[in-house]
């Protein structure tokens, strides 16, 4: 395999999320970009839509069906939930698919029927590689469902102390993001003009899709049944999530027993990031990274540990985590091709 | 009383709180700024840090002591924590004067003393007149507490689901906020190549100052202790608060109940307004203005009540909440010269 | 007259400037918004898309035809250019018309042709008052074209340079603008992610339509021919226009003769300010004021006189703008009901 | 030299042009970075003051004298002007010297007394590789000048029209910047409040430092003498120049003409990218990369050429120019290491 090149392609390759794989591609020594597509746009030169992505800025996109995503070693589909499941049942077994979308994330039918009020397609192996024992389920896979930005911030953020039983399984999470997460389509509501100035929540009251996602993820890392309180706010910036998230504490814990439980269950991780205490994670330190930075407290007056969690929501969050499990099911090193540096200021 | 105009003197006035003061006065009717003074920068032009303040730009600033600051009938003092004690003391007692600042907030001199780390002023009437009672405390006051902007958009946003028993009174917030709460002084942090994409929780843990002051409020309301696990987030925009908060709902509180008991607090109330259902605040809609937008949603698989609530920092949240409380004190009607309308987009 | 009121209609009332339009009512003592319409949204709250506007979130959105807009006193049309003239041609004469659109500005027809491609609807009084002569032109008028953001602040801004001959005709203006001025229809260049973070040049060339209205209150200054050059860039902000205009210098002039001219020309004018010298106009002091911020410079090394104006492109730009002109066609105080004072910071 | 690595030392690590050195050295092959120093904050780490550089987090700052920098192949000073040149007096001729402030950019010591106001450090080769010639004397150069992120949009917008005798060389410039172009030092008038929502102009007239700069890159390119008119406007972004330019057109001039000229200019440049016609340059593109999107028109009613320039002012602008330089100067491929890409959106 030394030195072997996947040719890739990437569907979706005009909105946001494919546009940050392409992204990240220009900078993979073993992945190499050679086609895409989108559902609309065939023809068009992609630097039309994505004049950030000089060197493919000559492509032409081409249509999203099966027949023309064939031929790739790797095939990532960044389109809307519910686009995946039928293009994916259209390519062979061999080839490695990541699914952007939601389609394959949940394994609970009945969940996903409620949140998405469709058909089920499916569940694949999940990619979130942090979670425990998920890299064993990651390697060799050829179909990888990445996380949702949210799930993958809130999942990161709570699983260590769950899993070392320093709260109760009722979490709290309330966290701020950037507008590219809403995708690229225009919709009145997602305005420059009115979204800067800006905070607004949606979908409060745990009816967002990604909260099942949440559960799912807690719950097997509890060993138990958890609940999670989940209200998304939108703020004036493009990218980027800042989850703040709190769960009542149990008997004993203090701040250095979750400090230490965070310490071990990320010492091991190259983008996970317990920050030095004292310093709080800022979406802007991870700008374009596939880092996740974190810093936790614990509030004795209120009896609740406090986990704030930073990603961007396009890079771990969407594109950089499917090129991680990629990278993983591939047998490649995992951290080949990813940024760890943020751009900031 | 009728057609009489009170005089008013600001100081602070070159900062953004009393900036804001100054700019509201300009719209009221009966209230006239004829002086402006501040720490720092006296025997300058007001234009040249308050360019917006145009009727006002020519007015020279003066010094901050009380010898200056004697002869008006009201006093507004926009000056950071620890400063009004000393000057407040030097002025008639005839006057009102409205403290913005924190000095006298607290009635627990061990919750000042834990959070400000100095002594105590003492406490003065509270100025957030829609809490039960608090306008018969504010009619013909002489020295007025002006509250915080984050307690103000948290106090009123909990208020009735304590006071009516639909929440267990261990209440978490996240308030999204713009960084004009943070003041005028220069810090780097605070620089615009900082905060433009940038959202980053501070004060994480029950540490920020306003935590005690929710505490007070809420605990006054609910009739027994309540505890608060309060985190601030600072998000790109210069005004506003988003505050997301919860509790977990008491049996046979569902979502009826809770828009009722919302509907109920108020009804009466101009300036705090809860949305029609399925429409979520945004702090964009109350820049500028008086007034407090608010929402409710039961989230029965997580068993909590959720609240989310948008007031502008500086108005509602300061300064217009300080002009409110004058008109009380001053026999005026409530909503006198405050602007309902916020300007948006 | 003493104490009438007149009634407004306002279609349009869903977008940016009609929306605008009925901010700057509810603060008027004598126009009272009676109606709202819109070309889609008939039958639905105005609260729902205009949030802000509070005292006026319950009225109900009205279709946009002339039936429908007949019995006001004053009608305001805030519609996409092209939507005035059959509408306007269906309202009474007595009532009063305030066409936001472009459709009236010109009274060339060729370069109504040239730059919008349709039939020319005619002229009607143009409403800049600060323009030589046009207080006149506006008193008692019953049909007036308002005038485009971009051409209010750089005729405004050069027009006292060419009245004076300090200037040759040849402008150069770079526009700074806030996207609010491109409109609330859902375009995804627009969207926040794709506008936050970007600054970006658009209508390059002179070709942008507000061009020849530049031209037309130029040359009528000038008295003989004017060109400009004219390039608008968008950047991250939801209001305001950054006007940077620059012509050479005419033998003789300098920075005295250009400070004179710009302080005789507007000494008397209330809405457009001559800023102190050494302080430069920002659009954040104009923020939902009707005022126009202006500063002028000699650059003696170039050669050129360098102008800079500062306005809220829906305020004095446009909806403000509209009303200063009603006050002035109905015989009002000129000033009545309109902001001085910026929200700010 | 194959596989060679040289050490570079960087100082002024904890600003926002030192920290964006450090940020493209994390991702060059053949650049290591082996030490950090700052004028002021050492002992602290890195991670403190830039908690995007993961990689170097727990370097520790060092002094910023000659000694402490004594010993690396490479030394980047990235300091305030005026700081660099007693400096750069105590490193060894051996060492590779890049200059990101002023001090040694100005060839005439008069141009340099009359912006800078202090003692003339002497020129060193200017770092635009772009500018006809200018290659051959950065290969094998010691002493590098690394341009102003304004002279670095301007010139290259700029030059070929000159040297093609597109237009007269009276070139008028309005550069749209983000904020990071004023540095870290905590300035009141930088605050976030004050940025978010303002477009402001300063240095106005022809008094801002970089117009020198430009005014001598343009003469050498044009054989003559070249005035430039220059407004900087700070817009609320944090990164990125859009730098509108034009110039009076000579006869003959025409589109297919200008077209032709910047297509021969830049056909073989890696870093700078004259987009398809239609397309517009915007810094949301080139946000991180070391390039520079340009697009050209000519409005012949206004008897102009326009030329549209975005760049990062920190990538290409400072440190990617630098490394770029630095690449010359060792006889490494001009492009290594450096992202082509933008960080969108």
């Amino acid at each position: 395999m030394d030195g072997r090149t996947w040719t890739v392609g990437v569907t979706g390759a005009t909105g946001y999320a494919g546009g940050e794989v392409c992204r990240l591609l220009a900078g993979h020594p073993r992945l190499q970009l050679t086609g895409v597509h989108a559902a609309s746009s065939a023809g068009r030169r992609l630097g039309e839509s994505q004049p950030h992505l000089l060197p493919y800025a000559d492509m032409v996109v081409q249509a999203s069906e099966p027949e023309q995503l064939a031929g790739y070693d790797v095939v990532v589909l960044a389109l809307p939930h519910g686009a995946s499941g039928a293009i994916a049942a259209g390519l062979s077994d061999d080839v490695l698919v990541l699914d952007c979308g939601a389609d394959h994330r949940l394994t609970d039918p009945a969940a996903w029927q409620q949140f998405y009020g469709s058909e089920h397609a499916g569940s694949w192996p999940y990619g979130l590689p942090e979670l425990p024992g998920q890299r064993d389920v990651l390697a060799g896979a050829r179909r990888i469902a990445v996380p949702g930005c949210y799930p993958t911030s809130v999942s990161l953020a709570m699983a260590p102390a769950l899993a070392a039983g320093l709260v109760d399984p009722d979490v709290v999470v309330v966290a701020a993001s950037g507008t590219s997460g809403a995708g690229r389509a225009a919709k009145a509501d997602l305005l420059g003009a009115e979204v800067m100035g800006a905070a607004r929540a949606y979908g409060v009251g745990g009816v967002h899709r990604h909260t099942p996602e949440m559960v799912q993820n807690l719950t097997a890392v509890a060993g138990g049944p958890v609940t999670v309180s989940f209200t998304p706010v939108l703020v004036p910036m493009s990218r980027g999530i800042l989850a703040t998230c709190s769960a009542p504490l149990t008997p004993g814990t203090d701040a250095d027993a979750a400090r230490a439980a965070y310490e071990k269950a990320y010492a091991d991780e190259p983008f996970v990031h317990l920050l030095p205490e004292g310093q709080w994670p800022t979406t802007a330190a991870v700008l374009g990274a596939n880092t996740v930075a974190l810093q936790v407290a614990v509030d004795r007056a209120a009896g609740r540990l406090v986990v704030v969690a930073a990603v961007d929501n396009l890079t771990k969050g969407t594109a950089g985590g499917a090129l991680q499990c990629a990278n993983i099911a591939l047998g490649l090193p995992e951290t080949t091709g990813l940024p760890l540096v943020g751009v900031a200021p």
